[in-house]
């Protein structure tokens, strides 16, 4: 577990605490409060978000932002119901089922995206086609993207607000899958509430697991009356937590001073100046628009070796995006990561490409 | 969030975090490591795991109790089947149908029980009954007992010896909510080796966030072909964390020196402390053995009024026993309590009863 | 398979088709006609319903009567939810968990009742307790009592208002389970609007297949906002039928010129001739109110023997009510009995009481 | 409903009875038999089935194609785990999710088919995918297949016995969907055996339904073991007959004198005769390989619209695979349609065509 220079680019998950969040649940745990959420840390919590949306929201705090998207969809579709998401989608991919779990079957439709992102006009074609179907083809009800995408892009505001408005003329509501929202909202320079309910988003999962969180994600809708259900799914899902001044403390502490949009912003410039710096590499070429903190890049093989062998640590990725000729990789930065992390990196795939 | 001297009495949920586990928390924060539980953390928990069950065990990580008793009974019974349990049992009134959620539907069945614990032969009558019926009945595979129970009493070894032994007899397998594990473990003065599956136990909620942990339970099973479906399960329903060395390090602390048992040891001999404390009291009445850290007992009315007035706070039990004849409360005592908490609480006791 | 005199008194479901509804059958077999419902069969069958209930209707036909409490039931409780229902109903004790499968987990919460009748104030009482627990107890939602119940026995229309004005004032919605809904209405006396949604009930299963169909049930409903949930659940389920005509032409024979009045009426006449000639033997005490066309009797040991000797059938009754000195047994009449079979019966019971 | 000449052409589930398995309905009403299944009826089935397949097999009667489909692959795989099926494949687009449901949410994977075929090295890929994956993908456990196809082709025996051999080595299990097992058959002349166990299917259904029968179909599953949970599962979903002997007696009329193959060949000979027809009219084109008695066929609009003009009926077909330039409609023939009705449809096409 060596701190420094960070070797490993595989993740942003294999990251610590942020100092603050865990100075945060040290405090947190001095003398009892009432279990369950009914403690001042929760009340908190509540206040920052509204702060935070300028806007009475509603949050469910949980751990994994599996939780956040499963049970967060499952209040937007019924079992014999649609949910629309790009084919990529990590709850398509990586949850192994547990939108389908959370909401007892409802089935995800995947659809071909762009750069990770769903393109315009494909939900108005694809719930034509279901309605056609009759009681045979399940019924529409929600549609789910990614911001920041798998893809390590972020929709603009007007790209939201037009698939959010085609979504809702459709009568389904949009769930946005935000495990790294603050990577986005960074980079648009836009306030949370300009990325979510200003552009017509109705539920998100609000990450900060990867971004600094011990385990910590919130569920937080735009529609109170979705509360009630809420609250038990998370309890029979076994995702309330006892102790739950520890999940609010955390994402207090996460929201308060805007630690998360400064830790979102300097994994974003991690990424930046790693992207940059490979540019120079002959035979490098990113698949995607660095919007985030994930790097697709085809690399040449011996720079890959060579970064192996010193130590570095990152996926290879498994399906490259069309136009890929060489292998891909899958860089990650963190909010952790400073500079000597990515010209150590960037130092050692120099050399190796001569 | 007063600390000294300890008011609240209504349960052990409320305290925090016990400081050698938030100490192995902090520790566990440096540096990176691999996610989802490829981390050394998770390599020295198995090994306590090991240690402590004295055989190679399986431990699955969650963070709730309800998780955790969710999970492993969804591995032992199909959607189609019954399990078990004591009416009263926490799965079946406090979980909000986690089980039925987690296993797809399966029935709990209650069965009347004495002091919170199961009687020999209920089993084997009802699935007579139930085989009788053949398809129109869920078909029995499992059952669970808590040990200590709702009731906060404890299963003798003997006891759990011929309860399993019928269950197996019958083709059940048997799950124990040990949610307070080691309270009972602390009073009966054997192994966790010895309390589990030297006596049948097929699968054990292994409790630690009442007693001292920040949220992390542990399913136990001595089956280790159960691992992968454990595995799936646990991912599928959000939790499994990206951080897992956040779960493992709270527990590896919880047992590597003994913690839990100290723990438990110093709740149990605080709810003793109480209980022969008020035994004094004219009019008070334990309604059940303390064989834990919980204790339901008869109170003068004035003597409760008097208690709140001071700040003390407890949950009136809203389904008193047989044989109350006035209002019943229950006290929990915690793994942080000392005796100057409990003389607190039982100076206004005293003095309220004149 | 001897047709006359009858022997089996175990069920009325071991009985064949009416003979008005097998020629409905063979009449709507002739030529085409749109599947899944789109044809003249289910419009007629609508438009019976309609006139039958005095009232526009949802009418959904399935060929199981597990299947129309299920996914009426289904339909009014969300998978975090409760439905209360006595102990004793079959939904709970004789379909496989059905209620749970169709409702992902929804808990039947079983009540003590009366003669299989739920018991005034019952609801009030639950839901309160329900309600104090928040969100560790699944949240009530619906209630279903059976018209006749399994114990034969049958609701007074002011019974009814009163359970369903109770159940609304509590939020609740009210299913009846009407396998033998046709003995309750003949021997009420009432109409079938009367019986259902004018006393409050908000969902009725419509049982035909005891009482002279071949397999069909329907789904009565008088929200019509739940046909399209009905809808889809039903084909997601696999109850929507491709030949649907065949449903319909089953459930419009039965409606269309009284006969499932008519045939109600018979065998509740068989059951009164059974049960009144029974009262003549010594030692033969009814345990209910024989108000349907079942009889649950405690005879003695030398007539039930001397029965079976002559090849009657009937079962044994595994949990006699609370009374009940010796060997109780079932008797069921049908539809299709005559009076000549019951006389067969009761000369071998009288003979062999000497 | 006129009945001749026969002018829809939309489906094969528009037709009544056949005969011969309407009068077995009629001959089984006679008299009381046992029910749920304990009949000489259903017990003659099972014989019928040990006939047709050469071997002792556990046969489940079911009244829909979805309930046979569904239950089926509800017995190969957990909720955690993937079905694999061609993208078109009706389990995945005309079910409403029924599999989704009577899996309790496990994953059906959509691969891109040929002709709706399977194509050989598709599953050992998709299945080492899903193995790098992890618990984070759901894990492989079957494969569906449907024979006849979607799209009216056949698999070859020898395509079936790969297909198996490459699941089969994955440890994945096969079902197949025969609800036009019969013209499959018919058109490979080889027996039914031949056509499942012996090239490796573990699963069948057995369709009936579109073929003759009022409504019935028959899980056919080669594993006795899976007999317990097949039964437990039809009973919970609501599909265990109380008069199950109309199951069994349509079943066994549709087997016992080669009912099902001559119908299924009848039909079979009507698409070859009408796609013969066809391909004499100028810009007609059949897209696929007539296997079965369904047709795709481009044809010129004023040929479409002189047959609508004449009271026939088709189905547009919403998606032509590539190569169809022009508007694409579904033609289905059935077992109940005579040389006149094919003639009837030519001689307007033809006319049309000028």
């Amino acid at each position: 577990m060596p701190t420094s220079p960070r070797k490993d680019f595989s993740s942003d998950n294999i990251t610590g605490v942020a100092p603050k969040i865990l100075a945060a649940i040290q405090a947190a745990s001095a003398g009892t409060v009432h279990s369950y959420g009914a403690d001042p840390y929760t009340d908190a919590l509540r206040h920052h978000a509204n702060e935070l949306f300028e806007r009475a929201v509603t949050i469910v705090p949980v751990a994994t932002g599996t939780a956040a998207n499963a049970i967060a969809l499952s209040v937007l579709a019924r079992p014999y119901q649609a949910i629309y998401c790009p084919a990529s989608a990590h709850v398509n991919t990586d949850e192994c089922g547990a939108p389908e779990f959370f909401s007892n079957g409802a089935k995800l439709l995947g659809l071909p995206s762009e750069d990770g992102k769903l393109v315009p006009g494909q939900l108005t074609e694809a719930v034509a086609f279901a309605r056609s179907m009759g009681v045979h083809h399940v019924e529409p009800a929600a549609v789910t993207l990614s911001q920041a995408t798998e893809w390590g892009t972020i929709y603009r505001l007007e790209e939201l607000a037009a698939l959010c408005t085609e979504a809702h003329s459709l009568g389904l509501r949009v769930h946005m899958d935000g495990a790294r929202f603050a990577n986005a909202v960074a980079r648009l320079g836009c306030t949370p509430a300009e990325a979510t309910w200003k552009v017509g988003i109705d539920a998100l999962s609000f990450g900060a697991t990867k971004n600094g969180a011990l385990a910590a994600e919130a569920i937080v809708v735009f529609d109170p009356s979705l509360l009630t259900e809420l609250e038990y799914r998370r309890k029979r899902s076994g995702h309330l937590w006892s102790k739950h001044r520890f999940l609010s403390a955390q994402l207090s502490a996460y929201i308060a001073d805007g630690l998360w949009l400064a830790n979102g912003r300097q994994s974003n410039a991690m990424a930046d100046r790693l992207a940059a710096g490979l540019a120079a590499i002959a035979g490098a070429r990113c698949l995607q628009s660095v919007d985030a903190n994930e790097i697709f890049i085809q690399l040449p093989e011996s720079v890959i070796a060579a970064l192996r062998a010193a130590g570095f640590e990152f996926y290879d990725w498994p399906a490259p995006p069309a136009g890929a000729s060489g292998p891909v990789v899958r860089l990650v930065t963190s909010f952790d990561m400073v500079e000597a992390d990515i010209d150590g990196f960037l130092a050692v795939a120099r050399q190796s490409a001569g």
